[in-house]
């Protein structure tokens, strides 16, 4: 291998290093997000009031894509955050499975 | 509004406002783990590697499985990782585009 493909595969082994130090630091933050989206579906839960918000979501696609810095385009962040608050709401949603399966 | 409500209100805002934080920080990390895609899509052109490589892709998912700390099950990392995973190969394959563009 010349040293200059040599190089580039370093760079290469290196990006990858800091692509799962960041994928680590991203599934953390992913699971402190959803405790959160948990206790909203038990409060939630406790005030009667209905777990899918439509307007919250759109309010939270708005702000992100408007603080977007690149390189990913604002299609790809919003195909992302669709995927987190889908998540989210399966989650909310099996809180209140759970409840009225224990007969609650 | 009962207090009762009152303080549940005030706990759902409250975690409203983490859950605000967090997807900050997960869009700062998202566009930070781009510009690291970005990078490897450059230094694999000049080496003439193939974009997708599914055993690396198999890899960060297991990883981050066993990894997970809940509450979020297994399926839902996944699927997380798979569209963030979608999105580099997308992002990957317009780098190669362009330049194709470019006529290089």
């Amino acid at each position: 291998m010349s040293d200059s493909k040599k190089r580039e595969q370093e760079a290469i082994d290196a990006a990858r290093v800091e692509i799962d130090r960041i994928d680590g630091e991203i599934l953390r933050l992913l699971s402190e997000r959803a405790r959160h989206v948990r206790d909203i579906g038990d409060a939630k839960q406790r005030l009667g009031e209905p777990i899918y918000q439509p307007d919250r979501e759109e309010k939270i696609f708005e702000r992100l894509i408007a603080a977007n810095p690149g390189p990913l385009d604002d299609g790809a962040i919003r195909r992302l955050f669709e995927r987190i608050l889908d998540e989210a709401r399966r989650l909310e949603r099996s809180v209140y499975r759970d409840d009225e399966d224990r007969g609650r």
